[in-house]
């Protein structure tokens, strides 16, 4: 088989690519480990930069995200008795879109597949080779039959532990990370939101996160050990020690229910340079990992996304290679923004196993600067909404 | 020997708390451990925020300094091949003025002098008592004669190792302490400085910092080894080593020269927390530390005068207790900034120890955030020019 551009990975990343490819008349193959209803059971986060919904907008994809989605033009942070708001709109202009990244993997199937988009699912053994030459091609199974996909160029967009950051040679990659001491166990409840925009919380008791998909389907977070599992956790346990973090006024509205998922996510920053080997682009979880705090993954990954499908769509049109030249330049020079923006940020609501004292007092200390600075919160908010692409 | 506030240490801070209460009519006598000399010989910062030059100028002794000093309306802050300057006049409306604490200090004598304050040095085994009762008095020794000071008030203007803060009980005080794992190294020169305004460098061998006094002196820093000693550093190894850290176009202008006075300072944060005890009141070093980055220690100082001389000064005219009874609070909330800013401007230039390669990479994306976005740049100014009183 023979395609224009190999995507390896058929999550949001690759299906947004090969979607907006579509648009400049690109064709490609989507390579996807796992079942089209296993990538829909996965839930990630669900706050859209409006870099994001510009590029839904563009991949003809954004019809319902616009009907069902929800601007949030600002968010609460508390800690200690305070409380206080971040208004994006006020500071940037622009609000964030409210709409679970499911949802958006959903739309995107629903296109490639009116597109009559190649999509092979359940493929194993993929090994990319000779993405440092003119050829490159994929090897790979699918229900036991051996298949070579020959191509122009290969976008990993098969996560951090796809195969495609490891085709790149060892002593070519320079890799960076930060393991943090705890994690963050979710749930997912038929329940109404406690607020209508997002609530972050630095408790004495460890972070917490009042999130939401709909206005009955609420999602929260709280801290954990990582020792600990989502067994470890009954739904009566969990929702009390989310009342304890957050403050008394939203803890007393919280509307419980049972739990529908509940998992347990490492956090974890990590960023690989560069994000290209000869003909083969690495793009979102496959070259970088932020923590959630900020909801920067998806919208990351986008970003990738857009300087390549730009990159890709010059050559085919005219033949220019300064885009692809320069892509691993121009998506790293935003991937560390965000990375910095997820790390400060979780820096500041997390409580860390190490923390001095002193340490505790600088946390409220740039809470209490962020929350009283006008200039602090537009840094915040421009951050939080996207920085420019 | 009776008197209305008894000030424990001949400092910057004692003295202008002095002159400040001379200018309200309230009668304070000042104990200094060491003779005159020897306090105008330490040398300090000399960076004053617009705060502290307005207690200059209500406290008469401004002259010289407005004839003298120097207005600064910005900052360069160097790393790996960028410089970028940081306009406080554009961010704020405010410069800062560039006169040495030595100055301010011996401007501060010749007031309290001309009014016939009374200050006491070479004192000697100072004991506080009764902070927490209506009859405050002070014991010392001067020239190996006992003396007794009886007063309303006592202001612990003595520094970090003064004894007003070990006055307080332990069980009644809080304390927060970060010791910074290098020093300062920091040569006074009489050449002319290398750049009309500061650079902060942060390079990948520390540290470095372009200060100045005058026209004529300079006033250079690099970050060094606790374990150096200043016989360690030969000038010529200085100089060559500050050429290493600076911009090359910097380096390659300096003019050296030999220096006048060289040592070695250690960071440190620290905060005491309440500042009053009673009757008693901590000012400056002796409730905080903040490493020297940014300039804070003598302007953090002075809002503690702030707030004390305001206090007083009611009291004393209108028997009211309320500024007494929030001087702790309202001189903390603005340290805590204080100490929060010196702490991340710290944490932005020096290189650590224990810095991975990811905590590197924040370093730098948090310098390349500063160079190109404007609310940050904002927020530093605002803090760099002193936050409001």
């Amino acid at each position: 088989m023979k395609t224009q551009v190999a995507i390896i990975g058929g999550g949001p990343a690759g299906l947004l690519l090969s979607q907006l490819l579509h648009t400049r008349g690109i064709v490609s193959v989507v390579l996807e480990r796992k079942t089209k209803e296993y990538v829909l059971g996965r839930i990630r986060a669900g706050v859209l930069e409006q870099g994001l919904v510009n590029l839904m907008e563009e991949a003809g994809c954004a019809d319902r995200m616009h009907a069902e989605g929800f601007a949030h033009d600002g968010t609460l942070i508390a800690y200690g008795d305070e409380i206080f708001r971040v208004d994006f709109l006020e500071h940037t202009g622009t609000p964030v879109m409210v709409y679970g990244q499911t949802e958006v993997t959903r739309d995107l199937y629903e296109a490639r597949e009116k597109a009559g988009g190649k999509i092979e699912f359940e493929v194993e053994d993929v090994v990319i080779q000779g993405a440092n030459t003119d050829t490159p091609h994929v090897y790979y199974t699918v229900d036991g039959a051996a298949r070579r996909l020959d191509c122009d160029f290969v976008a990993g967009c098969d996560g951090f532990h796809g195969v495609s950051r490891h085709s790149i040679p060892l002593e070519m990659r320079r890799e960076y990370e930060k393991i943090y001491p705890f994690g963050w166990l979710g749930i997912l409840s038929e329940t109404p939101p406690v607020n209508r925009e997002l609530i972050y919380a630095n408790s004495s008791r460890g972070f917490a996160l009042c999130s939401m998909r709909n206005d009955n389907l609420s999602r929260y977070y709280i801290q954990c050990s990582l020792s600990d599992s989502p067994s470890d956790w009954t739904d009566e346990a969990f929702w009390e020690e989310l009342k304890r973090r957050i403050p008394k006024e939203q803890a007393d509205r919280l509307i419980t229910g049972p739990s529908i998922e509940k998992s347990i996510a490492p956090l974890r920053s990590f960023v690989t340079e560069p994000m290209r080997w000869g003909r083969m682009f690495l793009c979102g979880d496959a070259a970088h990992i932020v923590p959630p705090t900020g909801a920067k993954g998806l919208n990351t990954a986008a970003s990738d996304v857009h300087y390549l499908y730009h990159a890709l769509g010059d050559f085919y049109e005219t033949g220019s290679e300064a885009g692809i030249a320069t892509y691993s330049e121009k998506a790293l020079k935003r991937v560390w923004k965000a990375e910095r923006f997820s790390w400060w940020f979780s820096s500041l609501l997390h409580r860390y196993p190490d923390q001095s004292a002193f340490d505790l007092k600088m946390q409220v200390a740039e809470l209490e600067f962020l929350r009283t600075n006008k200039a602090a919160q537009q840094a915040m908010a421009e951050n939080y909404v996207g920085l420019p692409y």
